[in-house]
């Protein structure tokens, strides 16, 4: 058990009056515990309440290595077993009780019933608030996840030829990133040729590359449980005047929302800074989605950089910034780089060129 | 839209007076719509009622192709709007409405406060119930996926050689179902080496072979949108006389229990076939989980083989059967087949030999 993180959780229940709170999320718990359980359609809760219990559901097929001083007490059940019964049997039917956003309704609908008195809170935010200022050892984690992405950015770029596919990039990425010793990709790659590029989420397929063509590279990998995520934009043997402004607009929007950002700054703010370029330079109908994500040990975390997320920014943040254009038929541009927060501005996290890259 | 399957859906709707549902599982949204939809934390619902009205909601950052014939409404969200609030002017604050069992927390809690009247209730058996019997075109994906499976586990088995770690007959794997032309792994293969065999769920690592250790290869892929999942316990160089005896032990309660597979019989008849033979032969306390799940665009879908599910078995169903037994610290075994109940028993899916089998 991580005792600071912990504290700041149930800081957070006094604070809002959260009596009680289930924590579903595999990735919370890890965060709590630092026990990595993946419990698939079985049912994980750690129960924590302000009366200071502490109690983790669990099927007996994971075992874990809990320390007594935690004071964390495991219940196991069977595949047979009634595991929302034993749960309500800790839990008191009266007051708030918080459940992780991502808690399904196979589980929350037989407790609603179990505990008729009680109300259910979304209570994610106890601990996603808590997870959304990285601490020490979680910064330095993630400076090593992007220094790695920036270099397999570097030996991605350089392996562009004529005869590859969107998926051979796909694939030779994530052979780089097992030869480097990360733990995987944290999303699946986005490599994305000319028209496919001006699709934000296209999975790779067999298109060929065509000189012209603008090349979306948006991959991150995992390390020490940790998530990089970056984007670049390359174009194949040459460029047309029009790639070349959407690509200078993008590039200085990118800019634009890195320089907004520093602690009491709000996270709108920097999605309107990034916005204000583009719209600007009259392609604000095609930056089709919000500037960026918070992430951590998930790829995207509680934290929007979008217009509608007023919060203040605080040291310790990390989120990504990526505007994009992206033009139907045509092609797409999106550059994204991960942002730190510090006392003073923010730290880029990635350090691979953002200058016009023309290959080949 | 594949019409005969929604008739199913809504026909089991009015069986069980389920006025409306809201449909969220992509892996539903594909088996009635031939559509993939990815959306990650975002909302997808797919809405039915029993008026008719069929309406999909979606971020418009993911366009799908539907036929104006199937009466789908398409309703396009961006990131900053309020999905909740344009789902809930659609539905009725009246009577059932069944969501989901994977609904998250996120969407379920929210919805409930905008239709304060409203009751709701787990209705994934509406498309489950359906999704369980496979239809011909199913059981055709089914059998080549486990076809596929079978050559992979043959190829497996010629790789085990001194040098092997868990790690790298993995990621051989991996690269074997690329190459025969697969869509991936159904899920993260468990190759599992002597005591690490004793622990079901176990993720590969870099642990070497010695001679009598026990090899679990629980593998799986996906083939046309089709799940494929089997088990081989493999012996290294030689083999203890209590190894043998669990070992057939496990491989006659895999024969006793696919024995046991008809229509009419229940799911818990299955279960209990596998277990009396382990129990019998005095290893009941070992055989830690159920025999089986149902499988088929997911790797676990609704359906356990189990002693608690009194639910009879029909023409169709595809499950697997896979006892069993785990001696900490020692070793495990394992046998896993797919069966696809016929009219009049069953037909195993997977050919590879179950005999004994020592490599090297």
């Amino acid at each position: 058990m991580n005792q600071s993180r912990l504290d700041r959780v149930i800081g957070y229940m006094l604070q809002t009056q959260m009596e009680q709170l289930i924590i579903s999320d595999p990735a919370t718990i890890f965060y709590l515990t630092g026990e990595w359980i993946h419990p698939g359609e079985r049912m994980l809760v750690l129960y924590l309440n302000l009366g200071g219990e502490k109690h983790l559901f669990i099927n007996a097929l994971f075992p874990v290595q809990l320390q007594e001083a935690d004071g964390v007490q495991a219940h196991y059940f069977s595949d047979t077993e009634d595991s929302i019964s034993l749960l309500s049997e800790f839990i008191s039917d009266e007051g708030d009780i918080g459940v992780d956003k991502t808690w399904p309704a196979r589980f929350l609908l037989p407790l609603m019933e179990k505990l008729p008195h009680a109300t259910f809170i979304n209570g994610s935010l106890a601990a996603d608030s808590v997870r959304l200022i990285k601490d020490l050892d979680e910064q330095a984690a993630m400076r090593k996840a992007s220094e790695l992405n920036d270099q397999a950015m570097k030996f991605l770029a350089a392996s562009v030829e004529d005869e590859c596919t969107e998926l051979s990039l796909s694939r030779l990425l994530k052979k780089t990133y097992r030869i480097m010793g990360t733990d995987g990709v944290s999303f699946s790659p986005i490599i994305a040729f000319g028209a496919n590029a001006a699709l934000p989420h296209h999975d790779p397929g067999n298109s060929q590359l065509q000189p012209g063509d603008s090349i979306i590279c948006d991959i991150g990998c995992i390390k020490d449980s940790y998530c990089s995520d970056m984007t670049r934009t390359f174009f194949y043997k040459t460029i047309s005047d029009k790639a070349r402004r959407v690509y200078d607009l993008v590039h200085q929007a990118n800019l634009a929302a890195i320089a907004a950002v520093r602690p009491g700054a709000r996270f709108c703010d920097v999605d309107a800074a990034a916005r204000q370029v583009i719209e600007a330079g009259g392609y604000g109908p095609y930056f089709t989605h919000r500037t960026g994500h918070a992430i951590g040990i998930e790829v995207h975390e509680f934290g929007d950089v979008s217009s509608v997320n007023t919060a203040l920014l605080e040291p310790g943040m990390v989120f990504s910034i990526e505007p994009g254009i992206y033009l139907q038929n045509e092609f797409g541009v999106r550059i994204e780089d991960l942002v730190l927060v510090t006392e003073t501005g923010c730290e880029v996290l990635n350090q691979f060129s953002k200058a016009l890259t023309i290959i080949g």
